[in-house]
Order: C-alpha cells, then structure tokens, then sequence
C-alpha cells in the first residue's frame, strides 16, 4: 500500500506575491486540493490539473475526514486555507480529526502544515505597524463559541491595553456582534484610538480605511475584513505624500508616580 | 532628483521556503540591505550584490533612521526583519522615524512594508494548531516596557484564556522573566495544559519540544525561541506515528450552567 499524503496549506491573505515557495511547491504536485470555493479559486490553474474538491465554508469536519481519508487512500492531496491555516482556520481541523479517529487508521498519512502570512499581518503592514507591540487575534464569531466568552476577553484586553485584531467581525447571521465589540474596547481607549480596516488585502477590490474609536462605522466591513483597534500607545499620522500610517511603538511608557 | 525607495521586508522565520515572493522580488532590486548580522546572512547570496550595512540588534531607531536617509538620497533601501517586520520588529521604528521627521524631509522616498510569516504561525505548524482559537502574542523583554506591564497582561490574557505566544522569552540580560510568566500562567491554566516551544523554526539547528505547563523547564529557551502556551482547551496527543501534535479546537464550550 502507498502511503499518501495530506499537507494543509496557507495561501496567504492575496495573491501569488504573498505566497510562500513551499506552499506553492506543495500545491504543484497535488493530485487533489479541498477547501472553500473562493479559496480554491484563489490557487489559480496548476499544471497538471489536480481534482478539486470544493466544500462549504461551514463544513469543516466533513472537509478535514475527507481529506485524511483522501490521504489513506494514496492520493497526495492539499487543504487550501486563506492567510495561515493555523489561524481561526483548517489546520485545527485536520489534527482535531486525527486526534478523533480511531487508533491506527490513519497511520499511512504523512501530514504537514504549511504556514501562511496572516491576515492580520498583511492588514497591518498596508497602514504601517499597528501591531509593533503587544497584540492579539480574537475571532468576533459567536458560532463555535458562546458570545459571553467573546465578551469577557474583549474586556480583558481592552484592560490590559493589548492591540486587538479581530476576525471574522461580520456575517449575514452575525450582524451586531462588531458594534459590540467596538463599544467594548470604546470603554478602554481614547476615543481618538486608531482603527484600521482592510478589506480583500492582496486581491482584487482592496481597500484600506484608517479611521478612530471615536469615528468607527462598520458600514464597509465584511467578513474578508480585518479590523485592528489600537492600544493607547498606537498613534497615526498623514505623510507629505498624503499617506496615513499607523504604528504602534515597541516602547510602553512606566506608569506615572 | 531621482526619488529613492525603502523597503521593509519580512523573510519570514527561516529560509527561502518561507519567504514569499514579493519579499525576495524586493530583495534582488535592492541597492542596499540594512540588518542585524544574523538576518542578513538569512538573505543569502544576490545578484548583483547590494552593499549590506550591519547594525546591533538593539539600534532600531539608528538604523530606521539610517534606512531613510539612504532611501532620500536616492537609493533602493531593504531594511530586514526575520519573520514579519510588523511583529516586535522594525516596520514600527522605520515608521517611527518617518513621524518624527522634519516635514518635508522624506517626502521623496517611497516606504512600502512586506509581510512575513510570524514566527509564531511557524512554530504552531510544526506541532499542529496551537493558535487555532482566539490568541496572544506578547514580547518578554522588558528592555522597552516596565516589567509590571507584561506582569499585568499575561494575568489577564491567562484569566481571558487566550492562548500565549510568547516572543523575546530570555536574553543574556533577562534571565528570570520566563519562569516568572510561566508561574503567572500557572495560576490560571490546568497543570497539564500544553506548552510548545520552537527554536530556530525554518533554520539550521531547528528543534520543537512539547511539554506541559507543569513539567516546563525552561533549559533549552534562547533568544530564538517561541513559546506558546495553550488555553484550558488546547489538547495534545501522540499519533499512531509516534509524533506528538498539538491543537486548540476552534469550538469553545458553553459555561456550565
């Protein structure tokens, strides 16, 4: 019996410019890619044309067990995953499955994780360096965990002054939950905190809007939106080019005597 | 006058593998490189040569400021990071600088940052998907923020459950700081909870260990070291391969009622 295959790739957040050499090496020599259809499309055409297997964004389970099971069978075969695959995305799944399957079943597959640019980084670097300190990644999706939850840890980190990026921060079904969010961290930021919103970074219709707590309107976010909220230290400033940037400095002030 | 360039630009955590293809176009255009030592080197040979200006690790703001004004004079500057410059890296200082300018003074130079892979999303895909859930990353050093600081977040990103990357965990001058957050992290976090740390990911003498937060012993961390600590639902386990992963579930339980 062969032994297959099963790598779970991050595209990065864009195009080819962003995507890594092992990632794309990996991609080549598929014989069979799964993964979300907007995902898929983003690989673009390979030479030769591995079977492509596209699934629902909320089917993870089912994508990961096919892929392992994919992989048992002898086929080389890729998950594709947006940004890095080790964040809010499938490579959880896929260790989770394995973790889940019953002992010795898919000992054949040789699996691997290839890491991506994330999303947040890619946000970060079209306005400057927000996220030159301290900062975190919460997903806004309430859907595999309780809203609460999401609450108590905005608060936490609005506290301890960390920048926050935040994923997922909208769907059709999750239309309050940014507001939320925003009014949260509101209570433990100058209203003037610096906040970025990216949207598509690296792919057709992108676009970058730098704006304040103060000033905050969700009206352009989506869920292929990246928003990073600022800590107290984040400043922003307009260039003689006309270009807004925002950094976050390495040096955090002692607290005053 | 002939507008001049400058580039800050990830080369992710190791080798060419991981750098992506925008960072290496940059690269080979480039009149001039500017980096520590051992980030330059990671560059390997270009085609022609760029002169390479090395600087210590610790004169960011020297070489943020030395960067522009190569850039205004006229030349194609590359300032190197490992990973990605946006993180605990020189995107922030170059930005800095710009703020700090004279109006005026750089309006001719074109900054543009390139994102890498983060040293944390390469460390996570070596054992699986530590940073699968909402998660953290926080420098140790407190060569630029009061100790008390660091103190008072990892509190409350433990008491959050977030899971922790933790960057600059020690350096020659910042002996205890580690064994200091892993006792914070104690308080709030099972004994078993898993920890990873990954040194030199991607480069030559690459180790990744997985312990837990009782057993941690913090013997083998060095100033090229990730650590990250996981959440109370980060879960690890041994496959029929022997290899050991790590994951957190992107699913988080309800609080019992």
């Amino acid at each position: 019996m062969t032994a297959g295959r099963l790598a779970v790739v991050g595209l990065g957040p864009g195009g080819a410019a962003w995507r890594t050499p092992e990632a794309s090496e990996r991609l080549a020599g598929a014989t069979d890619l799964i993964g979300y259809g907007p995902y898929l499309r983003l690989v673009g055409d390979l030479e030769p044309p591995p079977v492509r297997h596209e699934f629902d964004n909320r089917e993870e389970a089912q994508r990961a067990q096919f892929a392992l099971e994919l992989a048992a069978d002898g086929r080389d075969v890729v998950v594709v995953s947006s940004g890095d695959p080790g964040v809010f995305a499938m490579a959880t799944a896929v260790v989770e499955e394995l973790h889940r399957s019953a002992p010795g079943h898919y000992d054949m597959v040789e699996l691997t994780i290839i890491p991506g640019v994330t999303a947040a980084s890619a946000a970060a670097a079209r306005v400057g360096a927000p996220l030159g300190h301290d900062f975190c990644c919460i997903s806004l999706s309430d859907v595999l965990k309780p809203w609460p939850v999401v609450e108590q840890r905005l608060a936490a980190v609005g506290g301890a002054d960390l920048v926050v990026a935040l994923y997922n921060p909208v769907s059709t079904h999750r239309p309050w939950q940014l507001g939320r969010a925003i009014e949260i961290l509101r209570g433990h930021r100058p209203r003037t905190t610096p906040v970025v919103l990216a949207r598509n970074v690296g792919r057709d219709g992108e676009e970058t809007w730098v704006t304040t707590l103060d000033a905050f309107d969700e009206g352009p976010v989506d869920m292929s939106t990246v928003v990073i909220v600022g800590s107290s230290t984040t400043r922003s400033f307009r260039d003689g080019r006309g270009r807004t940037w925002v950094y976050t400095p390495r040096t955090y002030p002692a607290a005053s005597p």
